[in-house]
Formats: structure tokens, C-alpha cells, sequence
């Protein structure tokens, strides 16, 4: 996968100074790139590592004096983390999966696959199932009856994919993640401690003798440019559909619940749960091991920090932390003063002693 | 899957009124409902949306002045979550599992399985297993030596049921559940730093080297009536087994150490964590993302609010949450208390000024 | 699998009294073991179960009098978990994975498979994989291009291993784990809502209308002796490996995110997440459910409880605990204070009206 800087300014539009026909294989950290390599410098505190480097070209800061260090060539960042998405787009690999539809996969008569899709070993493509053009699905997937999956999706192995999910264009997703699962929803026959602890926040002897079982008759529909993180969950709805909005983005281990509406370009970090019914804005980030009540509405332009356990309904526009989740500044003041009580504490008891109470 | 009207109020047991003649479809939402649908308008808040809806037929809250929505038929709901259990057993989705066992199905010849059970495509079925009468197995699902799984249980794609483990009647695992894993139990040879920790709070210089893994002898026993979700894993017992009771709910993405006993009847809700050797009573309901430790005794009729860390046992018939997990009313008290400790600073630094402290 | 005391004594290097001869099956608890089980007794505690087991044979706490309870021979346990780790090792269970490799399993021409190597049914071998000597692979597993597993590796069913991975020696990773997923990492091209929170603490209508993808070029390097358990996933790193240290053993839904580098001989519990780009030193242990942030420096020799949520720099050789995580006497004067908090209130509205305040 050689490309000449040149060749690599064009495709990630950032700016080329010097010589444009060094050719390099991968890019690499400028510390121990090599003479084939780029290196990644795309910041000032990299000075060292490149007066050091083999590399003969390199993505340098703004202003570096990368003649200095006797590369040939470079490309100029602006915004490092916008030139890493583009040189690391330029130079990714392709998805491991073997081109065609091979030999060992189940694909029912009935579906319908786009030219150019590509479905790997032990897969399982169901009745009714629509599969997008250049679509490629890895080994050990399942694609439930009548799902549709969109144009170019990237299913890594293990997916799971439930029936009648509905899912757009340019979707990855992870290994060993789930869409369509069952929504988690039971209901006691009689009154039970769920109930009583949120009448009265007692038990009262409340007792559930077994559950009746509210089934998920809705599937899941994902919009264009979502993707979601392995071993990620995604539940079916109820009566209607669990909804993910375009473009937004979920990590690793992420469990959405039934019903839950999450709106489009969201970013939503590992190990975070919204639980059933939530509805959640626009552009809304929430970090890491986010836990969301059910029932719940998030604004839009929403970011929970990691960690916060939002209980309640939260205004649009604003910022979150803490358990429980609380508008960040009022958070951060309790934090502080939390650190500040065993000192109060014993000034209490030195007024109180002083006062004779 | 047509339904008249006078046949879901025979199935559902719930209250028919008008023209029970009145066929329908699926259930929908009220807002969205067309003629041949249910309109699900279990509360008087959809009273609006019933006004504009095409639906001929719905179910309605009690006392709901139906004719007036130009209704032909009703069912009425007396509990609205009981309702929507009963109506959506009526129109649930069969498992989206094909019939008999299919060719590409591996399945020991040593392997009971009973008449009536299924078997997905690329499932593996190991020797001496037994498999109960109506069993659904999914796709890509495995279940180990010797393994048990009774009657009418319904394993989704990749589940994986470990060697030896026992599974009562009526099971329900969603998409890559794991039960069987190994117990995370490993031993340092010489005195490391977790013991350390607990009995001096400091590390002092403890090195562990390495570790000896104790290994997981024992299996999973689950009881009847049982569900676990998409993700969750369930790790052996060491010498005994580890033990889910009757009719206990465990959602997605939960995890149960090595060792753990949970009782019967019991909610889990999803990411929650149950550390080694911990014991779980009857009718407990865990709220999401719940930690519990390890070797810890939590009583029955127990609910922990979603997001507690519990560290200690809890007795029985009470309601706790909080970080680390307390009685409710103390929980609360000390975080509402928290809000106003900022206040009661400046407080204090006026009484100290007015004292000349 | 029967054994004779004097042989278990010989494996295990405990100290054998009485009669050697004596043979067993397994190990159980005292309370139920038969007269064919090994009485695992290593505490005092078990003097009552002792007197009344049937078992002929026991591992017991040192001075046990063993004789008094109708023994024919002991092994003496001085730190029962040590010896707990040596008998479970004794009888444990060879993995359930069929012996060769199935004919159903899809190994590449061009892979590597060493001798004695088995591969499961279903499982796929990509090309260039290099698969150590003794590897036990189960059933629909998945080893991408050019991937490397080592010596006497067990992969339990449905386990992933992204293309280009390297994995050392005695590798153990349980069902449906995912090594080489890709970094969750994305840009949007211009500022928004994240970069706005972080600066100013604050959204300030910086709105994100989509965002860049940065793609993970590296893979995943693991040392040896490691062993991830179910549903665990690690990312792949973005220019250089995410690396995982020999000896560290990670329990089950683990999330390692992309560039993180962890050292040798931890323990990471489980539903524990560490962000991108943070490193870890050696011979750290992390409760379950800990959450460390992204681009943090962990100290060896550290030690953060359950439920910890780690948002800056660890030093060394310490204890932590706490949201967010502090040192743990630190930590702990604070929880404790913060119980005292309610009726500090009520003191200090005493003080006050005593002041006339």
C-alpha cells in the first residue's frame, strides 16, 4: 500500500511542502518510523523524536522547520486529529472478509442481495432479508427474516442482526454485537416491590410471585452512518421501533434499551446504558459508563461526563456529571466541598465548644 | 395473524364492550393506528390521540367514553402493564428459528434430543447432552458436554451454554449470552497486594509475581421460567455450582461471578455485576449498572436503585442505593444534605468570623 | 478421574497424614461429600460439616484434628486458596473442544497451524496465521489474516481475533470475546460539543454535524499467560499496538479501549472499562465496575476498588477508591463525614440562631 506524498496530500487535502515523490508504505509514531515510513508529528513536542527519526517525510505541526530535520517532504496539519481521520482513512486496511459470498454461507432464496455484496463463512442470511450494494458480512453472522441492511454496511464477525430490523447505509458493526434483542419488560400479576418502593420507598411486604411477560413485537431501525462497538446491545421496542438517528456512533459494551429514541450525530462512549423508553436529543455525548433511567428525556446538545447516572429528565445545551447527574458546575462545587467536610466538621465542633452547646 | 376482537378478549381474559366481530392486525399506537389495528390507549392521556385515530377497535382505560372516538370495539384494561403483557403475548413473533434440525446442524449422536426440538444452522450440539421437548435453538449456537437444557427453551443465535451446566424448563437466552464461563479466581502465590489492601489499606511493598488460577470444577445450575439477556455471562462455580433460581429476569449485559446463588423471582437489570460466593435472595430486584462485591449476603424482597455499589450485606425487605449502597432514606438524606453543603460553608466561615475564630 | 491421596499430594506439593492409598473422584464441599469425594476443609470453620461428611478423605487447616473425624488420610492446606488453586488444577477438566481439527472447520492453506493444534467445528483460520503448538481453538471462533496465537492457547467457543493480532503463550480467553475491535474514535471537522465542554465547561452552541473516523491501523499485542474472559473486548491501537502485559489476567466484559497499554501480572475485575490511550503499569488490580478516562497515567503497584472511576493520574504504590477515585484514607474520611452531614445541618442552624445569625 505505497503512496507518494504527493499522492497523499490529494486524497487527504492536507498541505504539501517540499518533495512530493517520496513514497511511503504506512505511517508510523516518529519515533520509531522508518526510512519508509511517515512519521506522525503533528505537534510541537515531537521536535526530538524527529531530529532523531529515519523517516524521510512526516505530517508535521503548523510552523514546524522540517527541513531541520532532514525530511524530504511533509504535510502540514492543522487540526492533528482531523489529519489522523484523513491519513489514517488513506492508509486503512480493508475489512478481513473474503470477497463473494462464499461457499459455506446460508443465504435464503428469498433475500435479496445487492451486487457486490460479500457474505463470509457460517453466515446466515434469512428469508426476506435485503442486503445493500457492496454490503460486507463477515464469518458467523445472522441476519434475521425480512431485516434490510443498507449499502456498504461492514458486519465484523459474530453480528447479530434480529428480524425485521431495519438498518441504512454505511452501518459498521463490531464483533459480536447485537441488534434486535428482546426488550426486558415484566410485569407482576399482583402489586409488587418495584411498585411499593417507588409508592413509598418501603417494601411493605410486597411480594412478586412471578412475572408476566411483555413481548417485543417492534424491531429496531437504524439511520445512515451509525456505528456500534462490540459486544454492543440494541433492544427491540415494544409497540414501535427502538430508533438510532443518523450519524451517530456507539463504543464498546453499550446496552440501549427497548423503545429508546436516541437522535442523530450522538456520541456514545463503552459500558453506557439508557434504559427502556429514554428519549435522547441531538448531538448529545455521553462518556463513558453512562447510566440512564428509563423514561427519561436528554435534550439536545447534551454532554454527560463519564460515569454520571442521570435519574431524571436534562435540559438541552448543557453539561452533566455525577451520581447522581447533576449540571456540571453545581457537581463540581459539591465535589470540592465534599473534600472540604471532615475539615468543617471539626471547626463545628471547635464553634460549638466555644458557644458551650 | 388476524384477530378478532372476541378472540383476544378469550385470550387476554380482559373486558370486551361494543362489536367484538371487529378484526385487527397488530397493535399500534393510538396516534399512528390504522383501520385494521389495535390502538393500544390503555391511559386517559391518549384520549387526543384517539380522537384523530383510524382505528376501528382499541384497548382503553377504564371508564374511557369509547363510542365517542368512533370505536367499534373495545377491550378494556383494568392494569395497563398486564394488559400490554396479555396482548402482546397474543401477538408476539415466533422465534425466528427454522423448523426441525437443520442439515448443517452438528449434533452428537450421543445427544438426547427430545421430539419437537429445533436446531439452527452451524449449532453444535455436544456428546451426552440433553435437550427438552420443543427446544428453539438458534444459529451459531454451541451447548457443551453433558449439558441440560429442558423444555421449550428458546437459545437465540451464538448462545453458548457451557459443559455440564443444567437448565430448567421454559429458558429464554438472547443473542451471544454465555453461560459457563470460567470464575476470574486467581491466587499469588506469596502475600500480594489486594490482601495487602484489605488488611492494612496500603500496598507496602507487597509484589505479586504471578498467579495460581483456581480452577472452575463445577458448572451453572439454572432453575424454570428463567431469562437471561444478550451479552450476559455467567461464570462457573468452583466446586459447587453456581445457581440461578425459578423465574428470576437477568437483562443484557449482566455479569454473575463464580460461586454466586440467586434466588428465585428475581428482576437484574442490565450491566449489573455480581461479584464470587455472593448470595442473592428471593424476589431482589437490581436496579441497571448495580455492583455487588463479593461474599456478600443480600436478603429477599431486597430492591437496590439503579447505579448502587453495594460493599456490605443488606437485610432483608428494604429499598438501598447510593455509591457505596445505604438504606434509602439515609441515601437520600445525605445527598440532599450534599446540595447544601456549599451553603453551609460560607456558613461556617460567617459563624467562625462573628466567633473571631 | 480418580486419584489416590499420596498421588494428589504429589501434584500438588501439600503434605499428606494417614493412609495414601485412599482414592477419590473429586472435590466437594464437606457438608455433601460422599465417601469417593475429597472434604475440602482448609478452615476450622468446617469442623461441624467435618464431623458428620461421609468422605474418607479431606484437605484440612493446618492442626486439624483429622483422625477425630474418621478420616483415613489428609492433605494439609497452609494458605487455603494456594491449595485450592493446586487441587482444582488436579481435577480440572480438559477445555470441551473436540480433539484434531473438525472437518468442518475452514483453515486457510497459507495459515500456519502448528502440531498437536486442535480447531474446533465451524471455526475459521484466516490466511497467515501462525497457531502455536497445542492450541485448543473451539467451535466458531474466528482468527483473522495474519493473526498469531501461541503455545497451548485456549480459545473458548465464538471467541474473535481481529486480523494482524499477536498473542503470546497460554492465552485463555472465554466465550464470545472480541480481541481487535476498532478504536472508537472520531472528529468532527470543526469544534464541537466535547472540545467546547473541556475548554470552557460549557456547549456555547457549538453544534457537531457529523463526524471523521479514525481508523485503527494497528492491531493488538498480548503477552503471555494471559487470560480475558467472556465477552471482554479490546481495541485495536491506531498507529501502535494496544498492548496487554504477560501474567494479566482480565475478567469477564471488560473494556480495554484503542492505544491503552496495560503492564504485566494485573487483575482487572469485571465491567471494568479503561479509555483510550491510558496507560497502566504492572502489577495493578482493578475492582469490577472501575472506569479509568482516557489518556491517564496508572502507577504499578496500584490498587482501585470496586466501583472506582478514575479520572486523572494514579501515582504508584497506593490504594484508590471513590467517584471520582482518591486515595482511599482520603476517600474514606469523606464517605464517613458525608454520613455525619445531615445532622451537621441541624448544628449548624442551631449555631446560627444561637449567633442570631
Amino acid at each position: 500500500m505505497t503512496h507518494t506524498l504527493a499522492e497523499i496530500a490529494d486524497a487527504t487535502g492536507l498541505a504539501l511542502l517540499g518533495d512530493g515523490s517520496v513514497s511511503v508504505t504506512s505511517p508510523a509514531e516518529p519515533g520509531v518510523a522508518n526510512r519508509d515510513q511517515l512519521a506522525l508529528a503533528m505537534d510541537a513536542k515531537f521536535e526530538k523524536a524527529l531530529t532523531d527519526t529515519d523517516a524521510l517525510a512526516a505530517v508535521v505541526w503548523q510552523d514546524a522547520d522540517w527541513q531541520a530535520f532532514g525530511l524530504k517532504g511533509v504535510l502540514v496539519a492543522q487540526r492533528p486529529r482531523v489529519a489522523m481521520a484523513r491519513i489514517t482513512h488513506t492508509f486503512q486496511h480493508r475489512p478481513d472478509i473474503p470477497e463473494g459470498i462464499h461457499p459455506s454461507a446460508l443465504v435464503d432464496p428469498s433475500a435479496d442481495v445487492s451486487p457486490g455484496a460479500w457474505i463470509g463463512p457460517f453466515s446466515v442470511i434469512g428469508s426476506g432479508v435485503k442486503l445493500g450494494p457492496d454490503a460486507r458480512i463477515g464469518s458467523h453472522c445472522s441476519i434475521g427474516r425480512d431485516a434490510e441492511v443498507g449499502a456498504r454496511a461492514v458486519l465484523h464477525d459474530g453480528v447479530r442482526i434480529g428480524a425485521r430490523c431495519r438498518i441504512g447505509d454505511d452501518f459498521i458493526a463490531q464483533a459480536n454485537s447485537v441488534v434486535g434483542a428482546d426488550g426486558f419488560s415484566f410485569e407482576p400479576p399482583q402489586r409488587g416491590a418495584v411498585e411499593a418502593a417507588k409508592e413509598t420507598g418501603r417494601i411493605d411486604g410486597a411480594r412478586t410471585t412471578g412475572f408476566l411477560r411483555i413481548h417485543s413485537l417492534a424491531a429496531v431501525e437504524i439511520g445512515d452512518d451509525v456505528e456500534i462497538g462490540a459486544a454492543t446491545t440494541i433492544d427491540r421496542g415494544t409497540i414501535s421501533p427502538t430508533r438510532i438517528g443518523h450519524g451517530t456512533k456507539i463504543d464498546n459494551q453499550v446496552q440501549i434499551g427497548h423503545n429508546v429514541q436516541v437522535g442523530s450525530t450522538c456520541l456514545i462512549c463503552a459500558q453506557t446504558g439508557i434504559a427502556g423508553s429514554t428519549v435522547v436529543g441531538d448531538r448529545v455525548v455521553l462518556g463513558g459508563k453512562t447510566g440512564i433511567a428509563d423514561h427519561v428525556q436528554i435534550g439536545s446538545d447534551v454532554v454527560c461526563a463519564a460515569g454520571s447516572m442521570v435519574a431524571g429528565n436534562l435540559p438541552s445545551n448543557n453539561v452533566y456529571l455525577g451520581v447522581p447527574a447533576q449540571q456540571r458546575d453545581k457537581a463540581t462545587r459539591q465535589i470540592i466541598a465534599l473534600r472540604r467536610l471532615p475539615k468543617l466538621i471539626s471547626e463545628v465542633v471547635e464553634v460549638k465548644k466555644k458557644l458551650g452547646l
